[in-house]
This record gives C-alpha cells, structure tokens and sequence, in this order.
C-alpha cells in the first residue's frame, strides 16, 4: 500500500454513519438527494439528518445539530448556504468527524471573493484535522454500501450497480456522463467521486483512494487541472501492483479548452506536451474524450492490459476484415502474418482456407457449418503471433446461431487467456456475446481502438514497473561556476556540459589576438570564432560570430571585430572563442526547463532555423534512460531519415540520448541554480562518430524575464 | 438530370413486376428470402415465382420459367446454381426483363476460372441488351414500396422504414452495417444495394440510380475498388443539384487493408491519395469507417450542408465546454468569439454571463429558471460568427424539463436555420430530443465530428459547383519534340517546360567548349555545367553535373569531363548544358502522371534530398485552378515555413501555383506521349521574386518500364 491514503478519506469512502447538515424534505434540492438515494441504495449504516427546524426529514429522524447525533458521524455532508459552512466546519470537529463533504458553492469557482474564502475553509479544516472534499463538490458515492452521498440527477434515471470500476472527477458532469455510458453497457461502478473545486483532497488523492479497494481494477478519472502529480503517480502505482489500470481524460488540450477549463475552475493550466509525457511515464492512459474513457472498460475487466503484438481478425464478411485492416494501421496495430501450421489447420477444417491469411474470411458457409466458427478460432489461436482477436459479426439473425457463437467466442477467450471482442452493428447480437461474457463494440473502429489500447497500455504499465525496480542512481553533478549575472556564458556553458559528459566542440576562450591565433594553430585549420560574454545570449544578431576563418590573419581580423563591438555595446567581454569547425550529418536542439509541477523536463528536437515552425519534438521527465530516449527519437518525424535514407548510413542517436540523460541529470542536480539549458546545436555524425554540442546557454533560476 | 441514367437500372430499383428465378419455400435460403421480404414488406406489384417443380411457394402462385410469366417483368433474381446463369440470362431477353439481379455465386470471387465465367456472362447480358447488378449480389431493396430483392438476414431482425437515404455498396456486410446503425438512431432508409462482383452495373452507376430519386437527401457508399470515377463523379453532381449530399467509404487505406479487399473481390487497388483528391474535388465527403458513414446522416435530413465557420457550445457544465472545445481544436473548426451586444444581451437573462463566452456555462440555474434556455439560444443566434450550435447535456431528468429544453432546441433550429445539435450520454435524453427531430449524439466528440464533417462537406460541394460552372479553358499546348527514346533530355525537358510558361533556369545547350565559355560569359559568373544525353536521367550518380563553376578554364574542365566520361559509358552526347547558378529560398518537387482511371494528377512536395522520407505533398487532378493549389500547399507541415517565419519574408508561391497548373496542362494536352514528368528541384523565392525550373525529366508513355 502506500503512505499517502489518509484513513479518514477510506472511512468516507466506505462510512458507517453519515450526517446530511441541511437535510431537505425535497429529493430534487442538494440537501434532499442524498438523502433519498441512501434509502433507497439501501445504505446498511446509520443516516443522520441535520436540521433544526424539523423531527424527520424523508421519513427519518431529524437532529437538531451534529453535536446531538448518537454516534460521531464518519462523514458530513454539507449542504448549507456558504456564509454557514465555516460554523459546520467547526462543528465537525467538535462531533470528531472525519471528512466533510462541502456540496455548498459560492467558492473558488465565484471568483477572487469566493478563492480567498475557499482558502480560508482549507486552512480551518487542515487546523482541525478534518478533510474536505470540495466546496462545490457532488460528492462521493459508494454503489456497493449504498452510501451514496451525491445529489447528481443521474443516479435517479440510470439505475446504479456495483461493479469493479472508479470514476473520479473534478467535474460533476464528466463523472456521470462516462457513468452512463457504461451503464448503458451493463458495466457496474463501486465509486463516483466529483471533487467541485479540489481545494482540499484533489481528484488524484480521492482517486487514490478508490484506487485502494483491492477489487477496484479501472480507475477512470477526469482531470482540469493537475496539482499534484505525485499523488497521481501514485494512484498509477497502487493500481498497477494488482494488475488495474488507471485511464485519465486530462481536458484543455487546446487553447480555447484551457481557457474555457481556467474560466470554470479558475484552475492551473498544465503544459500539455508534458502531461502527455508525464502519463505515459507512469503507465496511465490517456483518453482523448469521454468515449475513450470507456471504450475499453469490458477488456480491461476481462484481464488486466498486457502488451501483446499482433491482431487476428475474423469476419464471415470480407468487407468488414478489410475495415478492420485499415483501422488497425491507423492506429499501427499489427496484424498477425498466420503461419504455415495454422494455414494448414485452417485447410482442414474448411478448403477455401488453403490460402487462408489474416483477415479471415469465414465466408457465409458460416450460417451452414455449425462446428467451424469454435474450430476456426482454436486452429487460429495456435499460430505464435495469434496474441488478439476481433471477430466482426455484420449482420446475424435467423438463420445463424448466435448464442452457440458467444458460447464459443467466450470459451475460446477464458481458455486461452487471450483478449477476444466481438463488434456487431445490431444491438440484439450484442446483447447475446455481452451475456456471454465477451466485451462488445458496435463498430470495427471502436473495436480495434480498444484493443490497441489495451495492449498499449500494458505495455506502458510494464515499462513503469520496470522503472519503480531500478533503484535511483545517484549522479555526481558538476558544480556551477562561481561567476554572477542570469545567464552562463557560452564557455561557461559549454564547460559544464562537457564536464556532465556530453561531448563539446574543441574549443578554447582566448583573452588576445595572440591567444587565438595559437588555439586556430591547434584546432584549424578551420575554425569559428565566436565572442563570448555572458551578457549576450544572441551573438549572431550583433555580428559576433564568424564562422570558417582559415588563415592566423582572418582569426585576428575577427578577434578584433569581436572586441571592438562588445566595446562599442559597453558590456564586459569574457574573451573570444576559437572553436573547431565540426561537420555532422544533422542538429539537433536540446532544451531543459524545471517544471514547477513535473520537475526536470528535457525537450529534443529536430534542429535547424525551423525548429519552433515545424514542431517535430519529443519530451522526457527526469530521470530518464537512453533508450527511453531511443525509444522516443523514433517517434518523430525524421526518424526515417535518422535511420538512414537513400543508402545513407544511421546518425548517431546514442549520443543524442547520451546528452539527453546528461542535461537532465545536471538541470536535475541544481534545482535551485539552474532555470533552463539552451543546447543548440548538437551537431550528430554518422553512427559510431559521435557528436559535437557546439553553443548552449544556461539560465540560472530567477533569471527568467530579465533574459528573454 | 444525366445521360448516363439507364432506364433498365430506374426501373429495376421501383419495378411493378418482379420474376424470382430459383424461387424456394425456406426463407433463409438465398431464394426463399426475397419471397418472404416482397410479401412482408407489402410490395403491391406483380410477383412470378418461378420454380418448374412446384406451383406455389410460400403461397404464390409458381411459373416454370420466365416464359411462362403473365406480363415481361422489370426485374429478375436470379438465384439459381452458378451453371445456370448464362441459361436463364437468355430467357431474361427472351422475356424482355430489363435487369437481372444475380444473386448466383461462382463467378469472379473465386479466381481466374469464375472471373473468366463472369466476363463472358457480362458480355452476355450487353449482347442481349440486359442490364445485370452481380453476380455474387446480396441484391436491391426498397422500402418505399416494399420492393425487396435482397437476401440479407439484417432486415428479419432490424425492421425498416422509408426514409431519405440511400445506402448503396459493394459489400453486403458494408450496406447493412450502416443501415443498423442508422435504424437504431431511428432513421430511415429508402435504397439498400448491395452491387457484389459489381461485374456490369457499379456500385457507382447503382448509386446514380438511387441519387436520380428526387426525395433522396443522402447517397451512402461503400466502395471497395474505384473502377469508373467519372460515374461517381456524377453521382455527386446530381445530387449537389439539388442540396443531397454524397458520403462514401472506400475502404483498403492501408496496405494490409488493400491486400485483404484485393482478395476478396480481385478489385484493382486505386492510389489512396488520389482518392482522397478525387473526392474533395467532387464534393464526395469521405468516411473513415462505417461510424463515419452514419454519424452526420440526421444532420444533413436537418438541412443540406453549407459551408459554415464556427461553432457555439452551450451545456449547463463548464467541462462540457472544455472537451467540446478540445475536440471542435482538433478538427479545426473554430468556436465563434461572441460579440459586445450578444454578451450584454446574455446579461439581461442571467447576471452571471455578464462575462459570458463561448462555450457558455448556463451553470445549475438551468434547472431553477424554466424560459433561460430558450432565451439564451435566442441571444446567441443574434451574434453574427454564431453559424452552428451543439448544446451538450451531460445529465438531465427528474428537475429538468426535458421535453421543454427539446421543443425549444427544435424551434431555434428551424427558426433560424442553423443546425443545433444535441449530446448527451443518457438513451432517455437523446430519445426526448430526438422525438422534437434534435439530431443527437451520445458524445460530445461524435457531435462536434458531425457539424465539422457538415460545414466543412457543404464547403467542398459549394466548391465543386463552382468548378463545373467554369468552362473547361481550351490550353493550347506546345508539340513534343520529334525525337525518339523513352525520356526527353534536360534541355528538352526544360524547354518544353518553358513553352508552357514555367519559367526556368537560363541556360544554354553547348556542343563544344568555346560554346561552353561563351555562354558562361553570357550567364556567369557562377554557372553549373552538366551533361545532357537523354539516355542518363541520373546525371549526379555518373560525376556529370559540377556546380559552382566560376571560371573559363573551370568551363573547359568541366565540359571536358562531361563529354569523356559520357564517351566512356558508350553513350550520345546531346550537349553540355551551361546553365546560371539561381538561388532561391526552397527547392519544391513537382511531379505529373497519368492514372488510368483518374487522368493527369500533379503532385507538389516540399523539395530536397528527403521527399520520400518526409512525405510532405499535395495531389491536384487536372484540371485546377492556382488558387486550388494555393489553397492545397496551406496544408503542407512546411505552411508556416512558406508563408515566413522569425521575420522572413514569404515565399513566392504563385510560381509554385502557376507551374502546377502548366504541368498539369501539358500533360492533359499529351495524353497519348508523355507518360510522367518530373520537375526537380523547382528553387523558389521571396514573394514577388518568382522562382526556376532547375532540372525536369520528361517520361513518354510506354517507356515507364524501361526508364526506371
């Protein structure tokens, strides 16, 4: 388990007695919803309703005050007017109770009024010991005690079962819809958290949480705003430990979301590169929508996500493999190349398949040969890359034997622990395979998306778990020279890279014409000479750079010119550097930043003048390894060219990942000192050559504005 | 209306005489079934039964054969054994049928044999003057009047209804995927074809028929192998006519795909991309999946699609607004900036909109105060950028005046006559809207995908009308050389280029070094000098071309070199070209061939050594306009590059433009001679500067092999 659960959010998950402070006699008020719905779940526990004014609310016995309740309630639920929630708060305390949860609104989500006051709340509950959930908060609901202490409409209309899911929410809204929508699957849901203003137990601790009943095994949240990724990774953590998967929509991908979500909640805005970044990491899937949040649910309650490889699909129509086929590229999900054994099976139990392949084409002697769907899947299910199965089911009916089908399809899957989905436009075709057991999808599409992601993710969740087994290297980090000012010159810079390992440019920082003269005899006899001064991040523009001086009289030429036009700028020069020519196959740009939030994130890019306009970039939280770095160069855009194109040999990408982990480990070591390193170019050879950083510049923290 | 319209074909698909030859008693064998569907479905007109052992099956009275029938029926099912095709296609002639829908199979989808029994029985049935939709057809239907000469099983479970869409496909798994899916949202269906083999009578020519149908709104297709684009096109033109819109599938995307559909149909594989430029130029808006066949479907019974910009959300949860705001980014499509007095009117109705903006949050005070909704859409519409409206619905019911929310949203639509639909999770909500005639969606990312596929379709019909308005321009083009040889020479190549009004590269074609020198003096001081012979394409890989030539000896050396090194590989010399060293911004690629289906496509890629490997290029079918190019390179991942980036003048893309639209004329123009050309590098650049044509191969028709 983990050090991070607070007993006091599991007892208000799980109560044994729950007080309503404004319990209303109208089940369509705040203060009335729950109460109806812990009647009418058939909650075992003790209800207190809170009101004053009144002996019974909805049929039950109403206390004047928590203080007059017979036992301390485990959990309040507050549903008072906002000018008497702080008094509720106090009287939590003085009853012992554990967690309050503040459906009240007029918070953080009013405005600058509202947040100071929201804050105010916070501070008085973490001073009395009690946990909030909320302000403006729907509440938690627990399906399987019937403690449900949330006023949504939704609870009312579709019918709640308990089942092996969590959703937590900030939202109200995006904790019902995907509510709904699994429902209307017949998938049932133990928890349903929305967290309202998150301002006290965020969404990341209450789904950790949930994430902590051992029979929870998909935990679906909604985030806006993340705050606290740690408790996020954690979540991922607890849940992977049994084999659950965590699934989160992170909304405001796009400016107007992000806008739209800080208008709402008034919450943070997240870099969404590095959210992406962050959840794959810690193997959580993302989902892209509500529909993606659960799409795959029924796979994963079928068995926890693996990484499998390959795709089999099955069709009594051509049509339908040849859609899947498609999908499944999109998507770049493999399908399986069958082998010659399985061909040969497959001939045997039908002779249009002696040129059976992937798609399989069951063809209509399906509706006459009632054996051959159960054999065709066993024959197929011995072939090595045989890891999933898609059987689409177009049309059925009269005629077909479609309950024999889903015996057949859930049989095969449990026997041979392989993932098997059934997607079938018809509603009563997927009524019977749901009865059977088998996860169901009303269109290919939908059907390859969920398998891909299943497998995808588990292999996520396995890479995290490989990363949890490594113990944290320590990295010895070089010290930052002992020199003022915001920015570190470009061979201040270029010193401490090299001195983290990354390979520099031969160059030298001359204090005369002489001095430069004798570092081009060493390094020519082609050379850059560059001035150098801490107070210039952008030499170029002021004509501080000329690049290919060839003979002692061009070094002394621009030696002068370098010094004549710091002088002319009045800053102070550190010298001149005289660097080696170096030719590569390609630059690459390399940056770090701290995040205040995610930490060390180092950014690799495509280089060249271009590198802001055409976005082909990769992004990498501390600490990571080289072939996380490896794994990720693939994903851009030049990869091909990287690789290697018209006979052209592979570039040397091991010492870009090299000088990835190294940038990373160094940002990473001096929290404090450094703000960001600006390394560009790495210029990159052909594999086995190497590579040079030619320019970097690194910011010290607090220097941010003033160097832009 | 068309030429191309047969009336065989029109009155096949609302025949009043149907002949079933092969007629059985069981209705799920392929004979049995349209018997049972014409009397279930309540068709009115004649039905012949013909079956020479019986005299009635299922209750109607039997002929013998086709002879023996009262009246010459319109239509034929033919669903007797393969062999006796060809025998009862005679008989059809003998009796004056018009079409026969053979629903045999054995014919091309099993290999050589069945294919060549397929053509001869095609050549059959134009010999005889019959029209054939097959063989291997799962058949016509129509729900109008019952005529249903399909076999499927989809229609025993999945009641019809006649509605204003025509479903028409090559696969029979395709037609009843989306004709369930469209059902269960509760729409109805008028055409059902599924065309089989598609051996005489397409799938295009079958949809041309149903689009000929003046109540039909929406033509969905599913294709599988394109073979008569011109047909298509058509399809789409007539149905533009009259506001009724196209959407088709064409399946085998990928590689994997193209391989299981060329299996199972022997289809040939058209060029993916030449599709898509096929459709977008026809105003054919193409589905992914057979999701995106049916999801637009209610929008465009609301209205025919229009080209409108932006989009107004409107949900009572402000997280609705973020992930409809996301997935409205995603596909570009913008959401409208409300105006000054749309705002202060908003404000009248609720003091919390005094910062209203989109997406609006109508906040829980939807419940409390009934006549805000209406009033709020009545505000928005006023505003001018409000074009489209989705209003989401993440929970509703008890407290909700649901069936007032659907009346309002019902009126507004019509009213205004801007489309408004309609998300929400919960089958009852959908159910309340969709009875007032609210399109509706089960999630937010399915709405916003059907306004954009909606307004962005109504954009590329509007475009396509626009475009057969304009007469086709007569180009005169300049004459082919008489010489002969697979591939023109450089100099050739270029001065075909040149007559045609691509500006290219001064040069001159010299044949002795003292010709070299002078032109180097003429077009120096920086020349390249390069062989020509047009027998070496790739001159480079030969030591042929040397740039940068500055001097008359470096001419001589250069002009020396060239014509020894061709001398040695046995080759004719044609020259040695002296051509100015031009220098641009960016090299383009530019290419012509002639598909055989799709006649001259032009593709302009981003240029240089990498084009392959980036993948960054546009297709263009002739004929187009500049702006159709201008409008195509928007799209390229280099845009932001072209159009100037880190203050950098943009580049002059007219000339790009202008030389795509010339290629593209002088190979329309030599259909029969030119086979490809390709223009590379076509340097560019600033604005206003113009650009060359460096170097062009120019390949004739028949030579493809050889020259590659």
């Amino acid at each position: 388990m983990t050090k991070l659960l607070d007993p006091r959010l599991q007892r208000a998950f799980a109560p044994r007695r729950i007080a309503i402070v404004g319990a209303t006699e109208d089940r369509n008020k705040v203060g009335g919803r729950p109460l109806h719905y812990l009647q009418r779940f058939g909650f075992q526990g003790a209800v207190y309703p809170i009101n004053p004014g009144r002996t019974t609310v909805q049929g039950l016995g109403a206390y004047p005050s928590l203080a007059a309740t017979p036992e301390a309630p485990d959990v309040a639920i507050v549903a008072v007017g906002q000018d008497a929630v702080a008094g509720v708060i106090d009287q939590c305390a003085a009853r012992g109770v554990g967690t309050a949860i503040v459906m009240s609104s007029g918070f953080g989500e009013t405005g600058a009024e509202g947040l100071a006051r929201q804050q105010e709340l916070v501070a008085q509950a973490r001073r009395l010991g009690i946990r909030l959930v909320g302000p403006n908060a729907q509440g938690v609901a627990n399906f399987q005690t019937g403690a449900v202490m949330n006023f949504s409409t939704m609870f009312m209309e579709v019918e709640p079962r308990d089942g092996p899911v969590a959703i937590v929410s900030q939202s109200g809204a995006a904790s019902v819809m995907p509510y709904a929508m699994l429902r209307e699957r017949g998938v049932g849901v133990r928890y349903l958290v929305a967290s309202g203003n998150d301002a006290d137990a965020s969404v990341c601790e209450l789904a950790l949480t949930a994430a902590a009943d051992p029979e929870v095994r998909v935990v679906l949240m909604y985030i806006e705003s993340l705050r606290d990724p740690a408790m996020l990774a954690e979540v991922a953590r607890l849940a992977a430990a049994r084999g659950a998967a965590v699934i989160a929509l992170k909304s405001g991908r796009s400016a107007h979301g992000a806008k739209a979500a800080a208008s709402h909640t008034g919450a943070i805005v997240n870099d969404d590169v590095v959210v992406d970044a962050f959840f794959e990491r810690h193997g959580i899937w993302r989902a892209n929508d509500v529909q993606g949040l659960v799409n795959a649910v029924e796979l994963y309650l079928g068995a926890p996500p693996r990484a499998a490889e390959h795709l089999v699909v099955m069709s009594h129509s051509g049509a339908v493999g040849v859609l899947c086929a498609d999908a499944a590229d999109t998507l770049g999900l493999p399908l399986a190349e069958l082998g010659r054994p399985v061909i040969d099976a497959l001939a045997g139990i039908m002779p249009s398949f002696a040129t059976a392949q992937n798609p399989v084409d069951l063809t209509a002697s399906l509706m006459t040969q009632g054996g051959m769907y159960a054999d065709t899947l066993g024959a197929l299910a011995a072939d090595p890359q045989a890891d999933m199965f898609l059987v689409g089911v177009p049309v059925a009916g009269e005629g077909y034997d479609v309950p024999g089908m889903a015996r057949d399809t859930a049989r095969f899957a449990q026997a041979r622990n392989k993932p098997c989905v059934v997607s079938a436009p018809q509603a009563s075709v997927r009524q019977a395979f749901r009865e059977a057991g088998v996860p169901v999808f009303s269109h290919e599409t939908d059907a390859v998306d969920a398998l891909h992601q299943w497998s995808r993710h588990g292999m996520l969740m396995q890479q995290a778990a490989a990363r949890h087994a490594l113990p944290a290297a320590a990295m010895p980090a070089p010290a930052l020279p002992d020199r003022d000012g915001p920015l570190l010159s470009e061979a201040d810079s270029l010193a401490l890279l090299a001195a983290s390992g990354i390979p520099t440019v031969p160059l030298r920082l001359c204090r005369s014409a002489d001095e430069a003269v004798a570092a081009w005899q060493a390094l020519g006899p082609q050379v850059v000479v560059k001035a150098c001064s801490a107070r210039i991040p952008h030499k170029s523009e002021h004509g501080l750079v000329f690049i290919d001086v060839q003979t002692a009289e061009q070094v002394r030429q621009a030696w002068t010119a370098c010094a004549e036009r710091v002088a002319a700028m009045d800053l102070p020069l550190d010298g001149v550097i005289v660097a080696q020519r170096v030719r590569g196959r390609r630059e690459f740009a390399l940056g770090v930043r701290q995040d205040p939030l995610f930490g060390t994130v180092v950014m690799v890019s495509d280089g060249g003048k271009y590198v802001e306009a055409l976005r082909d970039f990769v992004v990498l939280l501390h600490p990571f390894s080289e072939s996380d770095v490896m794994a990720k160069l693939a994903r851009l855009r030049i990869a091909p060219i990287l690789a290697g194109v018209r006979g052209e040999a592979p570039m040397d990408l091991g010492v870009v990942a090299r000088a990835a982990v190294a940038l990373g480990a160094l940002a990473a070591a001096h929290p404090q000192d450094i703000a960001s390193i600006d390394l560009n170019p790495l210029i990159v050879g052909d594999a086995g050559q190497g590579g040079w950083a030619v320019d970097a510049v690194i910011e010290r923290q607090g220097a941010s504005h003033a160097a832009q």
